[in-house]
């Protein structure tokens, strides 16, 4: 069965019914047909935020097909309510960008699934279009104010810095120039756009604290400079008001749930690799506000999504984890000792062997945060006990709690055991996390915390024109934001053919950027793509829907 | 007051009770929030709609402000209501284009709105993104065929005519190049945005009679050329069903109310310059089927609106209206007789007089389809009494029913009189209506036959590019298609400079466009901006919302 027949095998139950499970008043429900719900902010509660168990699913450095942290996310989420725990899974929102290309949906899988899943893929609750709007009508502003003859702010059309966005695999947008067609249709200038979920509206809608915070951080963004080198802020085109109205829904986190019927929330979707890769923050705040458990994920391995959920959101949120589980897998294991892609499912124990020290780095690393740690083996079928075996061995020599989940096979029944060791980790913790850096530190002593600490590496090298923009953010004041680096995921270092655990090797800053509305700096190690293209033959078109509106061959 | 405190100060009625009016079972509604409903298609009843009575609001040639069809239709709703008859208004969804620029919002006005106006007039129940990321999944695969290595047709870049959209007002992203950044950045060709409102799969959506029908329609798209010549179609591009699956909430009708409490559908917004201006099919098919009234309207003057309402989608649906309402306004007439716009707040008989031809034409030109037509003068404070009256004597002595309409100010009650008159009219109906042209007819003949019985030309005179294009379209088998024709709303002649009632002139083809999935060709006389642009000091820079969520500066 695919994922998309098992989702629909299940019949959701009403939201209501979910909704009552949590204790909110049905008329508190804001509807998005009957599985889906918008739940407004009154319903956080700060003493029950500082009460609840947070739970951060990380990974390992992935393959190109990904660890299946999404799917341990929502398979732990069950486990928990499976031994008892009112547990809710708090996840990031999927970009249409991906269901046409070819990864697929992302709504987890097999019996770890969040419903409906169709509709959570598709336009859901209208989140992205709102943060496409606002990030657009700025765009559509700045282009008008070059283009006026009264109120022009003298922005100088080579500095602007602000992207449209469009969420789609669309390579053509990713450099255009626009404004053609003679005077009428504007001032000529290179342009581009980027995906929605790499846009820095998406990086402000998951750090909002509330409507207000999110007009002002819209009102912060930085998008060029005034012919007299002046910078120029989304507040000078009095944007940020428009902005905040455009999102005055999409900042409500979306209520759902698992195909065991356990509530979930699914809110915000900011990419990993030049974003902070996590759903909001309100988000996250609801979920500890009606449950005792949130479980929770951050996009790639833990080098990007980790460091960046507790170092960004966590420092920005006041919030910190009971419990980090690192997924890992026995293919992806094999895959850094050294076997090719297109062999994983074949046993080898030496090369899992030779693997290993990608999962220690990534266990010392973690360590630096000062939080309990529980390594999830992500079940795949062709795994064979012999490899198993030598990785809880592993793990147990290293003083690691492990459990195999085997969510997709099995959904929450198949996490017990993770649960269970979870849940004691998360119930013995204390401590709140220690953080890479000290928002004091100037932004390279933060680069350089990072990449030593995180990724094992011994400098960081910035190029002429990153030195330079360093130096002008900073003389524009902004030495203290955090940083947000944008690093490729295939590996701990920026060459993403290094495998394993690389050893003896530096950072290399190409170039900076800087998003002052969401609040961080971001160095770019490497060639980052904001607008992915599609493939040769994209995943659509073996999409149809019949007049009774049976969909398929989406995922 | 403000339309919005005016909007705001009625608390909306839970929208399960307005279904419950109408005997929809609770659980066929699909809520948006609990004032927003989409409704499902089996809904729809054959027999219901052949007894049902549809009314047609359309108006004389507007002043920039437009002569408040929407405020009419909405109070016409009200007052059948308000005399005892089942009535629903059905009407256009708004463009967030207008709502930042110039315009602001077309939910109606005063008394007579639509609610929950905000929501309305911003993303509403998400059917515009849905068009959008349809139309723009299909650029996105054209640019990448264009690029792919394997499964290449061989589109020559410079023939496509497919553009994206994006429902802003962005005059830079009207001209665009784009595939720029070299050879991972695709293969750089002119391209262009439309504003969403005027892109096909708008037209497409609108005039589709299921989803298989929107699925084969956008399959029938005409994208442009291989460098052989030969026509390449969305269906080769295996678009069509992602494209649909992307539309398969939008194709579902919205549920919504009047300030009064009265049913209402707001379904589909297609522009009535380049597109046929009007709601959705099946959005008047599901009043109908819910109704025994159902009052719309078509954008623009009756020229554009309703010549396009009746020969394009009336015949295209089966449908036939039993009246028709002229909305005409003292301050439209006095400016057709020569009035300055900033003069027209004053009273001026004899300018008025001067202005009755344009009435006078729109009355000769709605009789040719064998209609009964009232006239609705639609009440301005400033009107005096000398004026209505002599408006009022003037439509006695032709013989044609008329009606102040007094929805702005008092709502249904206000419309009271109008609603008898269109009831008696539309009662007393039993033709169907009489089309402008036949189907068989060559697209030319079709041009000639609206420009002389509808606008009162003379000839219609192609340029060279546009009898090219012709030749084109009827070669590729599409001569039998209706045409659409794209002419200022400014004027019955094709100069917008001309007002009254122009005569001796001919009408000028520009060029010609065809959208073969909406299934239509489109002369277009004049200039028509697919893409608006926004004015000095835009309305977005008044809007802002406080921490409870209190919008001000909209509308």
């Amino acid at each position: 069965m695919t994922d998309l027949e098992i989702s629909l095998s299940v019949p959701p139950k009403p939201i209501r019914d979910i909704a009552a499970k949590l204790n909110i008043p049905e008329d508190l429900l804001e509807y998005y047909g009957t599985n889906k719900a918008k739940l407004p902010l009154s319903l956080i509660d700060p003493k029950k935020i500082s009460q609840g168990k947070l739970v951060l699913v990380t990974a390992i450095t992935p393959t190109p097909a990904g660890e299946g942290k999404t799917t341990v996310s929502i398979g732990l989420g069950d486990g928990l309510n499976h031994i008892g725990k009112k547990a809710m899974t708090v996840i990031r929102e999927p970009s249409l960008g991906p269901v046409f290309g070819i990864k697929g949906g992302a709504a987890g899988g097999g019996r770890s699934q969040v419903i409906p899943m169709v509709d959570i893929n598709l336009h859901f609750t209208g989140d992205f279009s709102a943060v496409e709007k606002a990030n657009n009508l700025l765009a559509a502003l700045i282009d008008n104010n070059i283009q006026a003859k009264q109120g022009n702010l003298g922005i100088d059309p080579r500095t602007v810095l602000w992207k449209r966005c469009m969420d789609m695999n669309d390579r053509a947008l990713r450099n255009i120039i626009s404004g053609l067609g003679g005077k009428a249709g504007g001032v000529p200038r290179e342009a581009g756009f980027n995906i929605t979920a790499a846009s820095e509206i998406m990086a402000i809608l998951c750090l909002s604290q509330d409507i207000e915070d999110l007009q002002q951080r819209c009102g912060q963004i930085y998008i060029g400079d005034t012919f007299e080198g002046k910078p120029v802020y989304a507040r000078d085109l009095k944007a940020e008001g428009a902005m905040a109205v455009l999102l005055k829904d999409a900042i409500k986190p979306n209520l759902v749930q698992t195909l065991e019927g356990n509530p979930a929330i699914i809110h915000g979707g900011p990419f990993a690799n030049i974003a902070q890769g996590t759903n909001t923050v309100l988000g996250t705040k609801m979920g500890l506000s009606l449950a005792d458990y949130v479980v929770t994920e951050a996009g790639f391995g833990a080098d990007l999504g980790a460091e960046k959920f507790l170092n960004i959101k966590c420092r920005a949120a006041g919030l910190s984890p009971s419990a980090i589980v690192l997924v890992a897998t026995i293919r992806a294991l094999k895959y850094h000792g050294g076997k090719p892609l297109n062999e994983l499912t074949l046993e080898d124990t030496a090369a899992l062997k030779a693997g290993l020290p990608n999962l220690e780095r990534h266990l010392s690393s973690l360590k630096s945060f000062g939080l309990p740690v529980v390594v999830a083996i992500n079940n795949f079928d062709r795994d064979t006990e012999a490899e198993k075996r030598l990785l809880i061995e592993h793990c147990e020599a290293l003083g690691v709690p492990v459990a195999i989940s085997n969510g997709w096979a099995e959904g929450g029944k198949g996490c017990e055991a993770l649960a269970r060791k979870v849940a004691e980790a998360a119930e013995g913790c204390t401590a709140t996390f220690t953080p890479t850096y000290a928002l004091e530190d100037s932004p390279r002593q933060k680069m350089e915390k990072i990449c030593r600490t995180i990724y094992g590496a011994e400098n960081v090298i910035l190029s002429n024109v990153a030195s330079r923009q360093l130096r002008r953010f900073e003389d524009l004041g902004y030495g203290n934001l955090p940083v947000c680096m944008a690093k490729t995921q295939k590996s701990l270092s920026d060459d993403e053919k290094k495998l394993g655990r690389p050893e003896n090797f530096d950072i290399h800053i190409r170039e900076l950027e800087i998003a002052t509305g969401a609040g961080f700096i971001i160095p770019i190690a490497g060639n980052i793509l904001r607008m992915p293209g599609l493939p040769s033959s994209p995943a659509s078109e073996r999409i149809s829907i019949d007049r009774e509106g049976t969909i398929s061959g989406l995922f």
